[in-house]
């Protein structure tokens, strides 16, 4: 239907004019590519994403996975997607040359990433999920784990997933009861169910690889007795033949949306038949897991973001072409209808959703740059950018996805009664986007990931980072006179942050951890705000600059266009964090003291 | 699945404790009901309610309305809920004695409706457009029509509809084309086309009865030109006999959510055989209109609370039996898991969604008990109510409708992935929700509603009206101690209302209108909130002084849970007035000057 479906202009924008990606190649870890190749991987991303992926996105929802005879059969087009993508190594697109990738930095390969992800949001995740589970293993297992598995995944062959959820834990990872214990031949029998597992088997490849946590016998309760195993759906054996590992699909749901990718129940080891392969040493599994788990985090909110973009070019395209109603004041009925983009209103709900949606970019390329300067420098810059990274994986996951929501709503409003009929894709997105603030952790989660570890983290050091780098940009913006009123305000937002912080760090001294903890959902959201205007001010200044010299017309627009997006941002958005600071200002301990006898 | 949709405890303390319903009983008008009366339709609607429709209300949703040769079929539970509340009196419930109504007052008219609704939304709106296009037939109609059409209707034998939408008009009503011209005989000839027309034509009734706006050959272009004409799809013959009237479906519309229930496109008139009716005077159709506009958008405002209700308490349910994780601080992996509800997070959505509920229904039943004062009372006491009624339409539609959906997705938050998959109903409670923002005027033209005409309007009588009625409030709330910081937060809230309403009317009164409109949705959404901040006073007065005197423990649950919820709207939405009033008196002009070129 719509057309466009993402800015190619913005992500440019974005790469190379803020964050100056090809600032990397300097480094020796990153040499040997160049401007050239980063555009032809950008055409050739926009390819696959518009010819082979887009064109099924309607009949993927519609036709979802079904489970029939043991078997989950997804579309066609996933077969040939992963063919695609491991011939062209867009699997491998981030891995080392000595593991056969290209090794391009994270902030390229999040190009494809984002490309997918707003041309078929459920093809996406089988690519990312594959990655992670590749990259899972290249980074604690064996090279004999590597060899068996990796190149296959790599290739688009066999499929890699993250089993974490059992049916009596969910988010608490350390109820997690699925067991392996140690044979003699050195693998590990398995044994347990998983729930909601992405991609967790389908007919568009040859094997499924799972990436399992799961408890030896006898380990401690909790997080420390968790292990991280190799699964596969079919185990190499001895002769190199392919058998069948004992890993059954017990189920697929039938979920709102998202409905393109199976999310499946599985079962190990129902005939005491599963082979497992340990990862690293024996209940280090979370730490282990945490890679995969943080990575799939940055990429929920890349999914987020590109449902968003999509849905936002769809509503552009209707606003421009539908006439409507006539200007404010100027009601003669006989003069000829405007399009309803002429309507401040719709203006409103247009820069509303680009405003979250190239806020949300801008954080994950942001974060992105901080996990290749993580790969290229050592020491003391090393630790800052994981701890930057770390810091502000729980608000690029949250932020895209519960802005995404509204933003994808707001595309959907603009449609009138046409967004809520499936003869346009705004309804489709609003139900693939509200997976988002569940599936890699919930909202919540993440809310007491940032407060309650990431913050006081090494005495508050992450924290410490983050204020560094927002002051550096508000005092380069208050020296450009059309942007000190912003740099101000920011200030004044992350005075306010602090103010709430330190507030609620001494609820945290004082030993009250619920009280400490009740809203950091709430913390959340005030901190995705202003790490959110962070990066508009960041965009801002590159934004004055271009503006300030000679361009095309159509550059002028775009820059014009950005520029009146980030006032609407600071106008608009910003000043909601006073709402939500007076309240985490206020802790009286409401929803602590609510008892469920009271809920009625 | 879920057993309770709704509570039937709440309803009470607001119709008879807030609202005190039974004082309407004084009057000759409403004479002959009691208490009693009251109580027993509401436990008959609550079994009409579950016993009817809440069972088929995923199979509704999973077997829309099907277009077939012609003939729109759905499911059978329709004939017998229209046949049900037919011979019941429900869809004339509120109707006068002398239409053979039952005479009862808006405001217990609205608790079979509140209840259909949170039962099963898509089949409760077959009753209220029923009863709509009755009431309009009734008010303007001659007695010829009324007997012709109404009887019927009251029946539930003939389903009554709206049709205003065209497809090149959309919101935009002074843009309708659909034409009539007068005959000989009397009767008009109708011809045109009408979209989205909900419950448009199905098979569950004899006969579809239309209130369609149209313009007579000849008539002035623009609002002015409309007029009302009933058009029924099977006209009555001279022999009595049912004649087709040449009113064809052409397409059931294939929707998110809310599928219960046909929304069609018809066609008037294709073989120049089309009989259509004038209702009262030509060229006053759309001033006629609002009547059941109005009704339509009080309706849209009880269902959108009705199935938030219904989310909630299938979350409930479902926090109160879920076990997972343990209380912050208390991380011992050895000791049981708790339930959900424990977590101070979950509860925090929990009494988000109740202030949301029970806010929303506390200000439909406001505007309920003004409609009652505006039938019983006279002169200029009359006009007030009628005055407030109006001004607070568009928020009783809006405020229900947007925080709904926020409502809904907290619920399907509460159930985490399950929230997102078809076995339980949140999903469906979800998309049934989206259609408020949209039907029965949009968010965007109801904001224009409020501060566009009903602000203005008389000067500011309706504004002044309504600031006396919250003061009046806060008055009595001031001298009681446990409400006195809330009665002073509230009065502060309205001192910054007035402010920006000021501001704004400065603008319109320089004649600058894009500007002065610009962010309507915004004020609109701020003059909500402070709406349900006053609905929540009123309530608080109640319950502290319920908490005061002896109760039984299941009643003293039941206050202190009110009075959570009253302080958690205090605590967490009412400050959100501080962000939206800050933007709107920055007036910038932001969403008028942006382009359309700059958005790319």
């Amino acid at each position: 239907m719509a057309e466009k479906f993402l800015s190619e202009r913005n992500l440019k924008f974005l790469l190379y004019e803020v964050f100056d990606v090809t600032s990397l190649l300097e480094h020796p870890y990153y040499q040997g590519h160049d401007r050239e190749t980063f555009d032809m991987i950008f055409e050739t991303a926009m390819k696959i994403g518009r010819d082979i992926i887009k064109p099924c996105l309607e009949e993927m929802d519609q036709k979802p996975p079904e489970f029939v005879d043991g078997v989950v059969k997804v579309h066609p087009v996933i077969k040939t997607f992963l063919k695609e993508c491991g011939e062209g190594g867009w699997i491998s697109a981030t891995a080392s040359a000595e593991l056969e990738g290209l090794q391009l930095p994270i902030m390229i390969g999040l190009i494809p990433k984002f490309i997918f992800g707003a041309a078929n949001y459920s093809a996406s995740v089988y690519i990312s999920l594959s990655y992670g589970a590749a990259h899972l293993i290249t980074s604690f297992g064996t090279s004999e784990l590597i060899s068996m598995f990796v190149p296959k995944i790599f290739a688009g062959q066999w499929q890699g997933t993250m089993a974490l959820t059992e049916p009596q834990a969910g988010s608490s990872l350390s109820d997690i009861t699925t067991s392996a214990e140690l044979t003699s031949e050195g693998y590990y029998k398995m044994r347990g169910q998983k729930i909601f597992i992405s991609a967790g088997d389908h007919d568009g490849v040859e094997n499924v690889v799972h990436l399992v946590l799961a408890r030896i016998k006898g380990a401690q309760p909790g997080v420390k007795g968790i292990s991280l195993f190799v699964v596969p759906k079919k185990r190499i054996g001895e002769n190199g033949e392919m058998l069948p590992n004992d890993v059954t699909v017990t189920g697929v749901y039938h979920k709102l949306g998202y409905r393109g990718s199976p999310i499946t129940q599985l079962s190990f080891g129902e005939n005491d038949n599963c082979h497992g392969y340990l990862v690293g040493k024996a209940n280090k599994g979370l730490p282990y897991m945490f890679q995969m788990m943080n990575e799939a985090r940055i990429d929920v909110g890349i999914g987020a973001t590109a449902i968003a973009s999509a849905a936002y070019y769809a509503a552009l395209e209707y606003a421009k072409e539908r006439t409507q109603g006539r200007r404010l004041g100027a009601k003669d009925p006989t003069l000829p209808q405007v399009c309803i983009i002429e309507h401040a209103d719709v203006k409103r709900m247009l820069l509303s959703q680009r405003s979250i949606i190239e806020g949300s970019l801008s954080l994950i390329i942001q974060c992105a740059k901080y996990a290749d300067l993580e790969i290229i420098l050592k020491g003391e810059e090393k630790d800052k950018f994981r701890l930057l990274l770390d810091l502000l994986t729980p608000v690029a996951k949250s932020y895209p996805s519960e802005m995404g929501i509204i933003s994808v709503s707001q595309a959907l409003q603009c449609l009138g009664g046409y967004g809520y009929c499936d003869e346009f894709p705004l309804e489709q997105h609003y139900r693939d986007m509200r997976i988002h603030p569940i599936h890699e952790g919930t909202t919540g989660i993440h809310g007491i990931t940032l407060l309650g570890r990431n913050i006081p983290y090494k005495d508050g050091k992450a924290f410490d980072l983050y204020l560094e780098e927002i002051r550096g940009v508000i005092s380069t913006a208050q020296n450009i006179p059309a942007l000190k009123p912003y740099a101000l305000e920011l200030k004044d937002a992350l005075h306010r942050l602090e103010k709430v912080t330190s507030h609620l760090l001494t609820i945290a001294a004082e030993g009250n951890f619920e009280l400490f903890l009740a809203d950091a959902t709430l913390y959340l959201e005030l901190f995705g705000i202003i790490t959110i205007g962070w990066q508009w001010l960041i965009q801002a200044v590159c934004i004055q600059s271009a503006l300030e010299s000679e361009r095309s017309e159509a550059e002028v627009n775009f820059y014009r266009g950005k520029m009146y997006t980030f006032r609407y941002f600071f106008g608009y958005e910003l000043p909601k964090i006073n709402a939500i600071s007076q309240r985490l200002l206020n802790s009286d301990g409401l929803t602590v003291e609510m008892q469920d006898i009271f809920f009625g």
